[in-house]
């Protein structure tokens, strides 16, 4: 099915929504919207709009959004623009060559529109997809800063991977026995609707991961043992905490989710988000495991230290609810063979003669006749002690303008006039949370050795590096690996953002002795490399993870456009900190500007 | 009074209170206490303990231990120890050269203990007291990286720096008119007892400050407008918002603060704060001012963003009422001429002999018989990026130590045995939050000059800068001045603290270039310096900020001893973030460690 027959199966009004209906309404002019009107505390209509957002479902209540962005994204159905009728080529200004500025400008050019992506970053694209390579003893290995697992579940980076060339291979979320692999081929990107549809880039085949041990380990309060003999006999590690519960600490959250995890068909999920998002919207995470589910604090304590939500705890509970039902090793993850950034870097390839590396916008501004956007010279990396921006600037001018850099970021840039006052909250308040990873290079998988050997999967610990990750491949036969020794969120990461690089291989390496013993100063191989995206001068943060309330009084206008300036990334989005939310709000994106 | 006449009004029982009397109850042994027993919330005991330890009252709930460390810290008047009493004289190892390790060594020495203090700093104390010097163009002019007025109603801090001989002049929270100076000399210290006594250092005069005239500015949401101008018609600025409160965003603060700041005599206060202790210790402040106070989420925004609430909104409530209470443009506020730092530096000096600077602790063991700190030796300065930790160790044994370093820090050092469950807890969890100031040199005092000039006193505004303060004082004359550019806390530091020093300098003149136009860049001498406390690399953050729940569930144990380690440091007082409360747990350790 070609763009043409496509054009008739677009419902504007139902692709677009409330975001561009409003642009449509206030597209005369750019002046502030009226200053708001007090919004209502978990007001039932914002809960609707964000329970239909987060189900990807339109305004109208019926059109799947996903299955839409994917005949979009991946099947090339685009609707009506210049490259198919003729309508007036626009002039758009993307900011930022993060997944979600690079394809919303390969939408934009595929459309036939003319496109410019600025990047302030000089060396590389791919904001927070990041992969570390070119500095590790062995050549051949390569570890993730960013973006590392892809959910089976999330089909529009899935099918893009796909479509790009890329090659799927699993995340082991879980541990498996050395050596093993799956039964089968790499099984298509398959995405059933809830309209009875079901969209699929391939024929269906055969697939079987190999299965999951738990032999890794947990290592609290003086105790150390694998996943394994804690799902068997759960009682001595929670009693080590005084945890209440009598089940797995994932067993016990899952519980006390899945009250208020909506299932059913979409009518039933609509409803039932809805009435989560006004119910809870308000709430922190340990505030309803304390008043809803009725735990004590020592339960909440030692679910929080084994399931990695501690240092979260006092952020809103919806994000943690829908990334609980995410990051589970229950659920199937993908990564991509030569690492994350071979998707950014495939998608930027096309787009070579639109992007413009090493500018960084400081000012925005916008006439009734298009936008203009003053950039200064970047010096220095991205981490860079003497990365002052430094003249000269260089000035782009358009039609329109794609914002896709975070709001962390866009705090610091002038925009003129004023956005409206909903907006510029959204800009100023929205959390940006801290993650940080230490990552350190051993000879051999010696993890893989004996007879409670694993691959992949991960161990969690109280200490300070928290939670450790095994690699799921060995490229090219590299007989080494490297560890994610520390992956912390938050409170936790914080910790380790005051420290050198220096300071932080050394304690992860402490961390990493103590669960193998003094073998792994033997094994490493003196290269380590770390990651604190709380101090990346271009990200400004990891991702958003919104703060009780945030959602109801910072969301709706994160994805609004202003004028002719229209909002992609992840934060626009309700999978915050998800590839798959930066595409989302891409296609969206592209949408809105082309539908100008 | 002298020491001897001084013991007999020492109840060690009261002034001990739970915290000595569970470390002399197992005293014969530093086994971890059994494993927690579940808390219960918003526990009842716990609350009122809160309360005492909140007020400075000992558990009988008659003794003022302001009054009592008073005497002892200033007056000398130390209870029995070696040095009066030929007593054992015990070997302490004072982890940490902040304010409080160097007082709690001071003392210790003053009654005949001997003391080692193990500073990680190469180059100087302090800790998170920090005055910038010698590097501005005007050699005179000196800025606070840290801690920077000292309040009226904190006795200790003040009859401290009165004691070393410092000289203590007005810090002008409120702006006055330039060139005008206080009435009478600097008036003694006096606190006033709720036992009826008074203590003094010296006899009352005459003193008055000059009149704070409110012409700094408030920026926000396009409109640029004086406090004093908002102060008397507040409409336009809060229509800005939205927002339903007809007053200032100060007074709609005090009023919704007001109903839960107990008041009376001490029963009174005691009741009162265990009930708010109860009431509200799960609450964030935005859950209070929603669900209590009623407010709408305009209203909250817009005192947030006035009232520097905005981002600590969903950290715990009763450290916010306690500090709003204490930073008030009508509270009276001291500084120190020279800097905040010649107070460390003072209390320094005769500890020469006992310090260890560069000195890094990597492990604490703790025997029967003693304790053994492990130490690295220190390269490189306080943010350097090459200061890993490097060989050669050093050892060092005592009988005691009192660790006063941050929890943050403490938790990337190995101590051995495991301390308690809920120490270990409170190490791990307490949040540590960020704060941010960037400082620019200025070579005159430009905002002095005309009608509208003003001294000292700050600018709120809702750019990225936030806060902006102007010194108080020209040092020796000098003609320039150091501009508090931007002083932020939480989520608005970290947007900050992800840049490099050379844009966070561009950035802060850009926003100080909105208040006061293109002069400021004629005026600016080109230097910057820049302080982010989340990134220190010995602080690991500002300071604590409980988030809902952490007072009641973490801070009981922060202060506990662990066998033969005491602990200090603002973070186990109940005035975290202040001198103050450093001294406090100061003047406590002390009294542990000398009475075993």
């Amino acid at each position: 099915m070609g763009p043409t027959t496509a054009r008739s199966r677009f419902s504007r009004r139902a692709l677009l929504g409330t975001a561009a209906a409003t642009a449509a309404a206030g597209a005369a002019g750019f002046a502030p919207r009226s200053v708001a009107a007090p919004q209502s505390r978990a007001d039932a209509a914002v809960s609707r709009d964000l329970a239909r957002k987060m189900l990807m479902v339109a305004d109208d209540e019926r059109t799947d959004l996903t299955l839409e962005y994917l005949r979009i994204l991946i099947d090339g159905q685009l609707p009506p623009g210049p490259a198919t009728t003729g309508t007036r080529r626009k002039r758009v200004l993307v900011v930022g060559a993060g997944v979600a500025g690079l394809t919303t400008a390969t939408l934009l050019k595929q459309a036939g529109h003319e496109v410019v992506v600025i990047e302030a970053n000089g060396s590389r694209v791919g904001g927070r997809i990041k992969t570390f390579r070119g500095m590790f003893a062995d050549s051949r290995l390569y570890a993730e800063a960013g973006a590392m697992r892809l959910p089976d579940f999330h089909p529009l980076v899935l099918a893009l991977a796909d479509k790009l060339g890329l090659r799927r291979q699993l995340f082991y979320n879980a541990d498996i026995t050395p050596g093993t692999r799956p039964v089968g081929a790499v099984p298509p990107v398959t995405y059933r609707s809830f309209t009875g549809e079901t969209w699929s880039n391939g024929p269906e085949r055969e697939f079987r991961p190999p299965t999951a041990n738990f032999r890794t380990f947990l290592a609290v309060n003086g105790l150390q043992t694998t996943k394994a003999a804690y799902n068997r006999s759960p009682a001595e590690v929670n009693r080590s905490f005084g945890a209440r519960f009598d089940t797995t600490a994932a067993q016990a959250v899952d519980r006390a989710f899945a009250k208020v995890t909506p299932a059913g068909d979409l009518g039933q999920r609509l409803d039932g988000w809805t009435e989560v998002f006004q119910k809870y919207g308000y709430h922190s995470t340990r505030r309803f495991l304390h008043e809803e589910a009725g735990w004590d604090p020592a339960s909440v304590q030692a679910a929080g230290t084994l399931e990695n939500l501690t240092s979260r705890l006092h952020y809103s509970l919806v994000p943690t609810l829908i990334d609980h039902a995410v990051i589970s090793p229950t659920n199937r993850y993908w990564e991509l063979a030569g690492g994350t950034d071979t998707l950014t870097a495939k998608l930027a390839e096309p787009l070579a003669a639109e992007l413009r590396m090493g500018r960084r916008m400081t000012r925005l501004t916008q006439q009734a006749g298009g936008v203009r956007i003053e950039t200064m010279a970047e010096s220095g990396d991205e981490e860079s002690p003497d990365g002052a921006p430094i003249d000269p600037t260089e000035v782009f001018e358009g039609d329109y303008a794609v914002v896709t850099i975070p709001f962390s970021a866009l705090r610091f840039c002038r925009i003129e006039p004023l956005m409206s006052y909903p907006k510029r909250r959204a800009v100023t308040e929205l959390h940006y949370d801290s993650a940080t990873k230490v990552l350190l290079e051993f000879r051999t998988r010696f993890w893989e050795t004996g007879p409670g050997g694993f691959t992949g999967g991960g161990c969690a610990s109280d200490s300070a590096s928290r939670f450790t990750y095994f690699p799921s491949h060995a490229p090219d036969g590299a007989p080494g690996g490297v560890v994610l020794a520390s992956y912390t969120w938050a409170d936790d990461a914080m910790r380790w953002d005051s420290l050198t690089p220096g300071e932080r291989y050394a304690f992860a390496l402490n961390d990493l002795e103590r669960l193998f013993g003094p073998r792994v100063r033997r094994e490493f191989t003196g290269v380590g490399v770390t990651q604190s995206w709380a101090r990346a001068r271009y990200a400004l943060g990891e991702a958003v993870i919104p703060t009780p309330g945030q959602l109801h009084e910072l969301h709706p206008a994160a994805r609004l456009p202003e004028g002719r300036v229209h909002f992609a990334g992840e934060h626009t989005s309700l999978k915050p900190a998800w590839i798959e939310g930066a595409l989302e709000s891409a296609v969206r994106t592209f949408l809105e500007v082309n539908a100008r």
